[in-house]
């Protein structure tokens, strides 16, 4: 078993460097905040004896040497990236347990035969420049390099040029390497576990996602001496296509969810009507087909809105991914090591996009999940206990030596 | 008649401080650019051989003396603030009018018997700070200017504190002045007088308003693993009081108009269900009964919807008044003068607030309005032609004239 204290205090300590306002934190990707931690990272990597890679997306690769130096080596890791209001656990369990697990084979002197590289994917949450899983996605060949470098937040500043900035872009070319397996812990981010009173999760999918970033215009105007029929109120129209998105999530829940969690009205005065809107949509499914129907009709029902207030939209895909299906050899180790530890478990499909998402693409994957109190992520108040993360943590440590080999 | 081509070229002098980014303007209140946009007008005033005053809220008084100084001034002006994205005309018509109205009188060698004090009110739009018409507010007595100094702008920036900085804090109290009359000319904002090619609209009323300022708060929580009925979506919540707004405002107009401008979403990213959006509501009617009903309905709306979302909200009125109807004499000479002066006139209601609806409740009071294209204002391409300026200028002379005495 893993060492659960120590993980623990590495996640805590972790957590005080882009503090949130609410107990959470703020260390979005590429930002002063991000490097400082990857520094933390870093150091703890080269304490346990392991040799960083750094490629051209930002991705660290901490490896410890495996018996037979030629094998493909098995990699484990998340990322240590979060949203601008985000939990302690989301991802940095996954890095932390990853770097636990080499830890913890230190400590009991075990030599693997596959090498074990523990990762941190840059740009996992997408909060700060879409899409998500941006790194990882590059890697898979999913996304391309040149194109994601010039991807800008809202003040309009490059990502290529920020990771440069913060002194984390390496030279390594990114997708340059053989994966014999990956596994992510994380938690689950959902109420499923909990609410079952269930110790792990054996992920055997991934809903899939689209993001949808709508530009809607109309015309600004008073809002007191534009009579109403005169109106092209942009506003209005984000409105009703949020409604509309919600409308058809629910059609299709519980196997789909939907929500525009980004928007902004220009130019966003209490007199002036909006003459134009931003905003995202995110729709998911496990199932392809639904997914692309809930699309469909999204996209019509925009065409109606827009007509019936004479305004504009255009509507660009700035996420997406198709739903998953992980390796079967990998969910078994995963799911043979939680019956080894005797932890209770059952199947799940992730809610939401992981790095392991886009690896099990080109290598074989699974992943771990532990339950979070009320299923809640994505907030500063996300909290997870001390035995929850060790049981994940056990059990990634014996998918990946199981997988690495003695 | 005044000087058309003089008052035009003023105009687009005025109009190169703080450039917006569509041949508008972004001159907001007490910002650098209003100071020298102050800075401009007042070097005219001495010019043309005013005497400037300066109040506690920074709004500007300059004055030409009159054959009996001890008589109360006939006050003429509005506000060279401006929205974010506004036009050229938008209160600078009003105020370089004024200007333009004494430029005259002193190329005519004319005196008037009541001294004219030329005004430039502070804040009349309401774009940084809540609410409009500000200053005016303040002299009639209706906002209190200890209050209104401590509110604060996106940036938390306090209304005080930042009039001092831009170095425009007069040392005048507030309201301590005896009007004998007040004209303001001012575009109409609305397509009226275009479309029935009338030059002059005399304006006999004014609708009320009301701004309520809504705070939703449901729970952050991640968009993709979060189930539907498990959220609490202060996104979607604002949607729907977007929608019941425009819904009320149908059911009442043309006697009415509603609309949401202003919204922010928090934490604003496209994998958070909002946990919280602040927007303001705008709603407006030339009768007083009509707008109490719409406020109710919309309180008994937002309850509802919240109730049936599990979200909290909270409301604050941050603007309100009530409707206005100008002085009898003051409306007849604004009549009588374009009578005299052979323009197309006929009444009109204003849709938007003026300071002269509240200097109204304090001193005889009317406006003078001319027509701008397509009815479009609170957008960088509001324009009008050098006419309907000169004759809205030729009106405001006369009456004013006529009500200060020869
Ligand atoms: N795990 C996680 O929160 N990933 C961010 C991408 C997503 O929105 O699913
Ligand atoms: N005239 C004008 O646009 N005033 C601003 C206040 C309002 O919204 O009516």
């Amino acid at each position: 078993r893993i060492n659960s204290d120590r993980l623990w205090d590495s996640i805590m300590e972790m957590a005080k460097i882009g503090p949130g306002i609410a107990g959470g934190n703020n260390r979005q990707t590429v930002t002063d905040e991000d490097g400082e931690g990857r520094h933390l990272f870093k150091r703890w990597c080269e304490a346990a004896g392991l040799e960083m890679g750094l490629d051209e997306m930002g991705t660290m690769f901490a490896r410890r040497e495996g018996t037979d130096p030629s094998l493909p080596p098995v990699y484990v890791g998340s990322h240590l990236d979060t949203q601008p209001t985000g939990g302690k656990y989301d991802g940095v369990l996954g890095v932390l347990g990853g770097l636990e697990v080499v830890r913890s084979l230190n400590d009991l002197g075990i030599k693997t035969r596959h090498p074990i590289v523990v990762t941190n994917w840059t740009n996992e949450e997408g909060a700060r420049f879409a899409p998500a899983m941006m790194a990882s996605g590059v890697f898979a060949g999913v996304l391309d390099q040149a194109d994601v470098y010039q991807h800008v937040d809202k003040d309009g500043k490059k990502f290529g040029e920020e990771l440069e900035r913060i002194g984390w872009k390496g030279t390594e070319k990114v997708g340059d390497r053989k994966i014999h397996a990956f596994f992510e812990l994380h938690i689950e981010q959902g109420p499923i576990l909990e609410d079952e009173g269930i110790d792990i999760g054996v992920v055997t999918h991934g809903q899939g996602l689209k993001w949808l970033q709508v530009t809607l215009t109309g015309k600004e105007a008073h809002t007191g001496s534009t009579p109403m029929p005169k109106r092209r109120n942009a506003g209005l129209g984000m409105a009703r296509v949020i409604e509309l998105v919600h409308e058809i999530a629910m059609d299709y829940q519980p196997d789909a969810v939907g929500a525009v969690g980004h928007m902004q009205a220009y130019p966003n005065s209490r007199n002036i009507i909006a003459g134009r809107t931003v905003f995202t949509i995110d729709i998911r499914s496990p199932e392809k087909e639904v997914l692309d129907a809930m699309d469909g009709r999204i996209r019509e029902g925009i065409d109606t809105i827009c007509d019936a207030l004479d305004i504009k939209y255009e509507i660009e895909q700035v996420g997406h991914f198709d739903p998953v299906t992980f390796d079967k050899n990998c969910v078994k180790a995963v799911r043979d090591a939680a019956d080894r530890l005797g932890y209770s478990h059952r199947n799940i499909v992730s809610g939401a996009g992981h790095d392991a998402c886009w690896i099990n693409r080109v290598a074989p994957t699974a992943m771990v999940m532990c339950p979070c109190v009320d299923g809640l992520s994505h907030n500063e108040a996300e909290e997870i206990t001390r035995e929850w993360a060790g049981a994940g943590a056990d059990v990634l440590f014996h998918a990946v030596v199981e997988t690495a080999g003695i």
